[in-house]
């Protein structure tokens, strides 16, 4: 979800704005420990390592209970400092790819450090700009550091390269590994503030692949995402990298990001957030001279279904969902927005125990302000389709920006003869269709969008049924679940965050996991080329001891 | 290139316009085997094993040496007929990759058998057709050939799956494969009439990723194309395919292609021809409801950059560039097109070479009327430019179709100052530019556009100056040559037949060797499966023995 603050009004305080200030690591590890009310922050782009104050009006950080502006002022980065951005990283592209992976990799554990080390004032600066409970932070926290912990080990592997060795038909010698793009820009979702923010998975595996990175602040955690990329600057001058490896631009608007994107220089695109604003990106990438890939992760219901089997006991079904759908206010990609229940008594029992888990349940703080006027729209919007009917409602939270969490339901006929029900409302709102016979199901899920992820929650008697769906399931989704909730994507090096449009932009890949690292590269192969001359990842000595595949190896099954 | 064959007025013999036709296998394997003057082919689209004549306009093969037109008239698909064709590819899809890869792979192996089966009479029809020789085109057809069977192989092995097991840290089983995009379009090259045209790499690394193929002839050699349309026709019939695996469309203009392209149920396509069709099928797949990747591979001039050591013997040197340059009327997408030498008495020695080779060597028939046209007017346009002389001109060969080699030479800044002088122009044409210091040479390979193919020559002496400029290579080709010609790829697992834009549309992927085949996937994981319920290749037993990644495997070196 792309968000717009709306704390401009009132400046707290104003911290004097220097000029470009040098950041060195030692003095950033003491200044950016965030001691006290997180003072220390300076609300300026950080561009190569240095402190670059905006051009543009102030604008705040948001206190996500209450609406309320603090910490210093914020001002967007002018166009000449998004070209400055590009151009060093550029400029420092070819230093840091020609880095040892060993010195990459040693990069990406200072960055988990660097992050660690800000202690609990960073969960408690995500908490109050996001309304996300600290306790949920500090494990995003962990979830961002063992991400760039697993990118670093990964470079040290070096099976990113894809190596391989063959000869042709004529003998010919051929060579291949891959090579990195270059500069990517990287645009954070406001829902993980850490984990797919200025140091999450798009940057992580961008610099794994050895491209430095222009993060494009998210204006709803501007002080999160500057304490976290002083820790990166701070890492990334620890480790002696080249300064134009990494920098962050301030950017409540459009201007900076759609500047970024079509700079010249920079040569593909991670974001993560709106239809919106994925679109508005990718029309960006695509309108350049050169095109560059813009790999956007965008919206999702992922459809959970349900079979017979798996409602014999409604209860624990019932809260499991809930506790899903409820879960950080229902702000996740893979939020279970959509059930396809059984009609019949069966469901019916299941729903009853939705209704009164529901109830249960209170609101919590969003995002943004904005997003909670936003969930509340669409919740009516679904209310307002004839044919929609209201399971059960949660209680509101504390404050004007805690909605209700709502469960709504109707047949397989009104949702697909209504559009809107379609679409994502992002938050705790829940949308059951109940079906008729394996038919119905299947020609609703034939027509079901692209999406994230798709669960079936099925016993062993529906083994059969089960059979037809998953080739359709598989055909929509980039991740497919037994049981269980799409809520909780596992970092690891077989996970799929991604699928087909318009879940993304770019269904051969993910966002999450080891394979996200493939957006960045690019093969290259060498042919007849001297021992010496070789990248030493394909010298005939295999120095670096990366897996490489030869000859009939290749195609040869396990 | 793109092509609009000229010979449209005089239908040399009607043959009877019969409705769809069922071709079997069995019949079809004695109707195509083109005894006589290829009387049997019959100018219609072949939609899913029929026979489907088209609705528009006749218009006939090409005589490529004189321009005259023969054959049987032909007509193209109409807009419903293409959408027939999709609409069946996208029936058969599910089934088609739900073969056991045996099968898919028997089916690679069976193309590869029918189109031998044509015999002689093949390359004799393509030689007509394209003015390319005989020999050349026995040779494309073994290559063609091989890369089905290496396409075959590489189905066998499961490898291309990336099969993945690994848990997440909450020891989640998440498990990957990739699953086929679905029906893909393929629009063929007029340079390879069988290696880049119906059953070319496209095709088969598209079969192979399990996706349903529906070819756009190519104009330049209709005959070709049909006659290996019904080689797959009748391959899919004896190994059992379902029918919409494979479909052939007759179409002349651009009318088929766009509406080919812009069919709901086409998930993705391949283009090797010229920039402007390219385009043009990049804004269709953008412009969808639901855009779809267009790999294209439109453009090049190939830079080979000459350094001191290289030019000791320049006889041989200057023998090999100007074969190289002239081989099949230079109409390569890797022909050198681009040579940069270095100025000083050893390249005027290598020049004087050359002068001595071209003058010995003749023009060849070009593909068709409008190639060898839009050749000589590149020629002139390079020609007109201030500070381009000519080197040396061959001499023209028989017939009005087949113009002189030529190299023209200038300097750095007449290069860099003129524009028209950076495009490609298709055919035997060479453009030397001398360099004057490693500093100019590098300064002009950093403004190259991305290309397909970079070449280095040099000798030992010449070592520092080559590791200057290996990085600044690799960053502008997918492939980099020590020594020998960019013509001539080697179809292998190493090999890359890519690169950035504008050589290609897709910097991430190649079109020729094995790894062709990942344009055509995705991924998605299975989450917490029970085993019975995954994809074979997934189970704990794996019962394919397919290559898999798990666990700690995946990031250690070998």
């Amino acid at each position: 979800m792309a968000v717009n603050p709306t704390g401009n009004p009132a400046p707290p305080g104003d911290s004097s704005l220097n000029g470009p200030t040098p950041l060195t690591g030692h003095s950033l590890l003491s200044r950016h420990s965030l001691p006290s009310g997180h003072s220390l922050l300076s609300g300026h782009s950080l561009v190569a390592g240095r402190e670059v104050p905006g051009t543009g009006d102030a604008w705040y950080a948001v206190t996500a209970a209450t609406g309320e502006p603090f910490g210093p002022p914020h001002r967007d980065a002018s166009t000449e400092q998004v070209a400055e951005a590009a151009r060093l990283a550029a400029a420092d592209a070819r230093a840091f790819r020609a880095l040892p992976p060993e010195r990459r990799a040693a990069f990406l554990d200072a960055c988990a450090e660097e992050i660690e080390a800000l202690g609990d004032a960073l969960p408690e600066l995500a908490a109050r700009e996001t309304g996300l409970p600290a306790a949920r932070l500090t494990g995003e926290r962990g979830r961002t550091c063992g991400q760039l912990r697993l990118f670093a080990e990964l470079v040290r592997s070096g099976s990113a390269l894809g190596a391989r060795i063959d000869s042709g038909p004529s003998g010919t010698d051929v060579r291949l590994r891959r090579v990195p793009l270059g500069p990517v820009a990287v645009f954070g979702a406001s829902n993980f503030p850490l984990a797919f923010s200025v140091a999450g998975g798009d940057t992580a595996s961008a610099l794994a692949a050895g491209c430095p990175v222009v993060v494009k602040a998210h204006p709803a955690h501007p002080g999160t995402g500057e304490a976290v990329a002083r820790a990166v600057t701070a890492a990334a001058a620890r480790t002696g990298m080249p300064t134009g490896v990494f920098s962050l631009l301030v950017g409540r608007g459009h201007d900076v990001g759609l500047a970024l994107v079509g700079d010249p220089r920079i040569a593909a695109v991670g974001f993560t957030g709106s239809w919106a604003g994925g679109l508005a990106l990718i029309a960006a990438g695509r309108s350049r001279p050169v095109p560059v890939p813009v790999h956007a992760e965008m919206s999702a219901v992922n459809p959970v279904i349900m079979l017979d089997g798996a409602l014999a006991e409604p209860e624990p079904a019932a809260a499991s969902y809930v506790a899903s759908l409820t879960d950080g206010a229902g702000q996740f990609c893979t939020n279970p927005g959509l059930l396809l229940l059984p009609a019949g008594p069966a469901g019916d029992a299941f729903l009853s125990a939705v209704t009164r888990a529901l109830k249960a349940a209170e609101g919590q703080v969003m995002l943004t302000p904005d997003i909670a006027r936003a969930y509340t729209e669409g919740v009516r919007r679904w209310e307002n389709v004839p044919g929609v009917r209201e399971v059960a409602r949660g209680a509101a939270g504390a404050g004007p920006y805690a909605p209700a969490p709502v469960v709504l339901a109707c047949d397989v006929a009104a949702y697909t003869a209504h559009q809107e029900l379609t679409g994502e409302v992002f938050g705790a709102a829940g949308l059951v269709v109940r079906w008729s016979g394996t038919d119905e199901l299947l020609g609703l899920l034939e027509e079901l969008e692209g999406q994230l992820t798709a669960t079936l929650h099925a016993a062993d008697a529906d083994r059969t049924t089960a059979l037809e769906l998953l080739p359709v399931l598989e055909e929509r989704a980039g991740r497919v679940l037994w049981g269980g909730w799409p809520t909780g994507v596992e970092v690891c090096h077989a996970m799929v965050h991604g699928g087909p449009w318009p879940a993304t932009s770019s269904p051969g890949t993910t966002s999450v996991g080891t394979l996200a690292v493939e957006r960045w590269l690019r093969p290259v192969c060498y042919q007849s080329f001297p021992d010496a001359l070789l990248p030493p990842e394909l010298r005939d000595g295999n120095p670096l001891r990366v897996p490489r595949q030869t000859g009939s190896g290749l195609t040869r099954g396990a």
